[in-house]
């Protein structure tokens, strides 16, 4: 599996070969507007609404584009991550779609709901410790004992390749973005965001939102190095992750600021999503729409892009 | 106003009217699909967005087209409604579009989040007692000291003719439909669909659905004479009144069958078009589908049109 775009930085070409790779296998999702939001926003706002991708969130672009890059030795094995989130449904889907086999490392303590989505896809599930540590172990045990191909759910070029694509159709459905915003938890889609601004719409600024609990990429990028998380006490379940090596560099080179947002902030923003434009979103999709409102004025009159991540959350756990 | 669009049924060529009159005030709303459901459903399912309409619901539709057919004299005292739903809104919206003063009669039992929305539109509101005859009382009082214009709810034909742009715009966008479903409450959509679907497509069925605890539709139907709603006990909160004079005849006359469903089904069938398609509906907007799934076996493999009526739901308050 040591090919280039698994080892050098994904060029335009890059993404572009993905775009084509993947198309086939997933949405190209609608950008959605709302004249009340704007109003509240005081910015013109396009929300690119990953929320209706294949499996509810953007993070099939990556696993399908790793999976299908796959050599075909590679893929005789099956293929194999550990994630209690949506890269375990994005794996266990491109898996099935491809024919190969999908293990998928779950924390035991994982909600059932979520444990019955990835199973629903045809993946076995590997039950383990809640901890990053056994995650780990399980997972080398399983790739060991099968063979299967491990997909990093984002310090991977191939996986952020995948993921730029998003940025990728947003730019060219809405020209003349200011401002593109996305979440960062692990940066796989804001590294691979910046790379896809970069190279279509240089002009154009990146601009993420954290949550202030899990502040690790905030810090890093202050920082000038890569910095773990202190705490993960935050209700955006998917931006808990720290930066990698191979999205660090993209995020200090390209990304211009990352804006952190209290949980109050990604609620109320969830909830005036849900409220004014009728679509689901989890509360880590929230988080640049939160970041945009607090420092409205760094946004005023501007035409900015939003990357709304997904749409998987729990009904029966809502945070109103 | 004794106009022919206000006494004689709505021609194709009155609701192609009532398009154009309408089209720069209202959402074009997309038709979405779900691989998921429709494998659930055993049909082709094709869902007419209207909870993305403007005022989040589709009867800004007959709202905007009764004001926009009020004749210069009849607009100068301004309009005038009794409602605690999406009609008053749409009410509302519309006065405000074309520069006149609304009244809107409301319950004072009507939650705090309807009033502000009326209010937010610019509206007068002039809250009663929730009964109907007091309802109705004041709204007499209200036009008798305003001079100002009373829009039905339903039983007007310029609002029958205005709902019927709906499933115009569905046919236009899915050729072929077998099966066009609605919800059915006083029968302004149902009758306004049911016409439509008469004049563009009328090999095309048209069958409704209609909560359990609110079936005078059901029953009027099946007796040949309007029925009274014997209980009002749903959750389906749009879908209470009873059909009026000008709806009933077009229900009897080009609606196939009438549907019922009970609140634990309305409720299954709104959550799992939220969890599978990410989008915010009301649970009115769920009957249909709810029927659909209750009798299977006599969409199967058929390519149903289905249009989702609104999304204005207490997030305070949910089912679920």
């Amino acid at each position: 599996m040591n090919t280039d775009t698994q080892t050098l930085v994904p060029t335009l070409q890059t993404i572009r070969e993905a775009r084509e790779r993947i198309g086939p296998f997933i949405h190209r999702t609608p950008v959605l507007t709302s004249s009340s939001l704007d109003a509240l926003a005081g910015a013109r706002v396009f929300f690119k609404c990953e929320n209706f991708q294949k499996i509810g969130a953007f993070k099939i672009r990556g696993g399908m584009n790793a999976v299908l890059s796959l050599p075909v030795e590679g893929l005789r094995n099956g293929v194999a991550t550990h994630s209690s989130g949506n890269h375990a449904q994005a794996i266990a889907y491109a898996a099935r779609e491809v024919g190969t086999k999908a293990y998928i490392v779950m924390p035991r303590t994982a909600p059932e709901i979520k444990k019955k989505a990835v199973a629903g896809y045809g993946a076995e599930i590997i039950l383990c410790e809640p901890t990053l540590q056994a995650r780990e172990d399980t997972l080398r045990e399983v790739v060991a004992r099968t063979g299967a191909a491990f997909v990093h759910p984002f310090d991977d070029y191939r996986v952020i390749a995948g993921q730029a694509t998003c940025a990728a159709e947003l730019l060219e459905d809405v020209p003349g973005l200011e401002v593109v915003m996305a979440p960062v938890g692990g940066g796989g889609l804001l590294g691979g965001t910046a790379l896809a601004v970069h190279y279509l719409s240089p002009g154009t600024r990146v601009i993420a939102g954290e949550p202030a609990g899990a502040d690790d990429a905030y810090r890093s990028l202050k920082a000038g190095a890569i910095q773990a998380n202190a705490t993960t006490q935050t209700i955006a379940d998917g931006l808990l992750t720290s930066l990698g090596d191979k999205t660090f560099p993209l995020i200090q080179q390209y990304v211009e600021d990352i804006i952190t947002v209290t949980d109050e902030e990604i609620v109320a923003a969830m909830r005036l999503i849900w409220e004014r434009m009728k679509i689901i979103i989890e509360p880590s999709c929230a988080v640049p729409f939160a970041a945009l409102l607090k420092e409205k004025e760094r946004f005023a009159g501007k035409k900015v892009g939003i990357i709304l991540t997904g749409g998987n959350v729990d009904l029966g756990k809502l945070p109103f």
